[in-house]
């Protein structure tokens, strides 16, 4: 017969449900293993055993316990030696870091991305950085594969939102691209920034252990990532979450999708920096320096505040009666302006959230701060590792 | 080792395939069924054996096909002996059915709900059809289990919308209710109908083959079920959707949820009434009415209709742009609203829908009619026996 796994498939998945928990979770002792993975204490021995040889973990006598008995082996992952490239294509930025299993960043990169630039000629410096880490990684080591995160704002420009193929239109000048730095033809997979960096704060960030997640970024746009029933939710092709045009007030400002009155236009940056009188600069330290002249007093900046605020919270109730999350985490430039605004948005969601579900949502900000849609990246590319450690390993 | 599958479990899981696809796709010739599920033939036949012993399908010789060899023998599901009741708790009626495997309705009922009544006041009249069609039932048949659909009204009348938990307080007495009509406990299953409409239409309605499908079910309320990477998506606790109460217009008429200017305050019952002028009468019959009158020339009427199309459209759009379906189903009484002005509805997302995803969009009836709901919660009480052929259909 087909279709059933064979003992060795068997193996391999076992393999991975360990290696992820390592990975997610941190070193834990044999013992823990065995119970959390509901196998026998032989089984995680051969695991262990297995992942060791490949490179993946590794195992060392525990600290002193003061309990009798032979103490139980410590498993770690090989942070060390098997990594992963991530990169980051932002709208003002673009950053590459080198991450090792468990999500631990060995080496990072950055540079701005002068304003107007297109997508594909971020592919170039992305490479150089890639380059540079991998000239400096150690002997011994070893790439898994590399993951890229798209934001919103480049994916527009790409004509993503022409066509929700942005992303995918950097795929193969990013894959050539990096498989001249490597010198070899590793897996390259992109998606789009909000969604990893839900990814990433489900996976090992404030929402851990969370069913359903909504992450908000913002940047001179709004994006939404989303988590149901724990997996990644994508609309068709892979795209969705343009909640900066979801229309909040009919008639309203012209926006640059074609459309009037979307979120972007009453939340973004733009919408901002106008609403405190047109204040000079851009991007996130303009945001940085409305909001701090907010918490010094300035009135206008206490004013602009509030009413982005207040819209913030207009569009996040709508999409907490359309989603119902536990948690929604503000990333990005609306970080800020979530914690700043704070009063003005739950004053919103009292008002139009529905009754029962404001008493189990959560509003967070990013544990993983900047770096959530860059850690997403690399976990996106540790997904084919964990899924069969042995042969993504040790090819 | 633990985990991983026997022997036995790989020929459940391939009964559970074979017995999904004859299910879902009706009868089909054993040389198909190699193709589609690649497994042998010799397997095929093993497994046809195994499910025509346990009632679940049959064989019969193909018409004559003019070919030369011997024919290949046909796989059917047996809808006549193998069952589900499905119930649906609306808000102006109370429905039940003997669906047999394969989908096909064998009986039903139907009565009209008193306005005002609770859910749980339904639970006794529901159970009275089932064991009406019980009895009426012939041997040698056999029940596998019920699924209820909960109109969103029906639980926001329960408490649902406050707690998120009243298609949940509707299970303990209707497994009581129906264990008596049956004399057993067969499993009894709950979920929201917008949610079951969306799966039964993807199952074997227009979005068969969607991996993206949005379904819009109006009554007096607006709710959506959405299906996303082919999979049901539902919020915290099994609900969401609630899309009702996304605020399409800031400052509107106040709703009954507590907020103001509702997506279903301009595009619910009420709503289309109202804007005719107040004309008499409720429910789907003054809706139908309306449309009516406006295809006769009945110039409020049309005007009416155009208004709450161009409302339809608004929140399409958004959700849209948000969920970026391969498809929109217009349900209930959002139907005729949808026939009637799909003009309005298409002028909107021309204006609001990001350009590009305009072009994959399609805006469907479903075909499943007023029996989506009834037969996606017949869907729900297979989803058991699909899992595992023998396990379910053999106790």
């Amino acid at each position: 017969m087909r279709a059933g796994p064979s003992q060795d498939e068997i193996r391999r998945q076992n393999l991975g449900a360990l290696l992820r928990l390592v990975h997610l979770r941190g070193a834990m002792s044999r013992a823990e293993l065995t119970t959390r993975l509901g196998l026998n204490r032989s089984t995680i021995g051969a695991l262990t055993a297995d992942l060791t040889s490949a490179g993946l973990v590794t195992e060392r006598a525990p600290r002193e316990t003061g309990r009798a008995g032979r103490p139980s082996l410590v498993v770690s992952p090989s942070s060390e030696r098997a990594y992963a490239y991530a990169i980051s294509i932002e709208v003002d930025q673009l950053r590459a870091a080198r991450v090792g299993l468990g999500g631990v960043v060995l080496d990072r990169r950055r540079a701005a991305r002068p304003p107007g630039r297109t997508g594909v000629a971020a592919v170039q410096p992305v490479a150089g950085f890639v380059a540079e880490m991998h000239a400096a990684a150690t002997g011994g080591t070893r790439c898994i594969g590399s993951g890229v995160a798209v934001g919103g704002r480049v994916r527009a420009a790409e004509g993503a939102i022409e066509l929700s193929a942005g992303a995918a239109e950097l795929d193969a000048p990013l894959r050539a691209a990096l498989g001249a730095a490597l010198r070899d033809d590793r897996p390259v997979t992109v998606a789009a920034a909000a969604d990893l960096a839900a990814l990433a704060e489900h996976a090992r960030g404030v929402a851990a252990g969370c069913d359903t997640v909504l992450y908000l970024h913002g940047d001179a746009g709004i994006t939404a990532g989303v988590i149901a029933g724990g997996r990644r939710v994508t609309g068709a092709g892979g795209y969705g979450g343009e909640v900066g045009h979801m229309v909040v007030r009919p008639g309203g400002r012209r926006c640059s999708c074609g459309s009037a009155g979307c979120w972007e236009t009453e939340i973004g940056e733009h919408a901002l920096l106008r609403a405190a009188g047109g204040r000079g600069g851009a991007g996130r330290p303009a945001v940085l320096a409305l909001v701090d002249a907010a918490s010094r007093g300035d009135a206008a900046a206490q004013l602009a505040v509030r009413q982005v605020g207040d819209w913030l919270g207009f569009g996040v109730a709508n999409l907490v009666n359309i989603f119902n999350p536990e948690m929604v985490i503000f990333g990005g430039m609306l970080r800020e302006i979530y914690l700043a605004a704070a009063a003005s948005v739950r004053s919103r969601l009292r008002l139009m959230v529905l009754p029962g579900w404001r008493g189990r949502l959560r509003l967070r900000t990013p544990a993983l701060g900047d770096d959530a849609a860059l850690i997403g990246a690399a976990e996106l590319a540790f997904e084919r590792l964990l899924a069969d450690p042995l042969d993504a390993g040790a090819a």
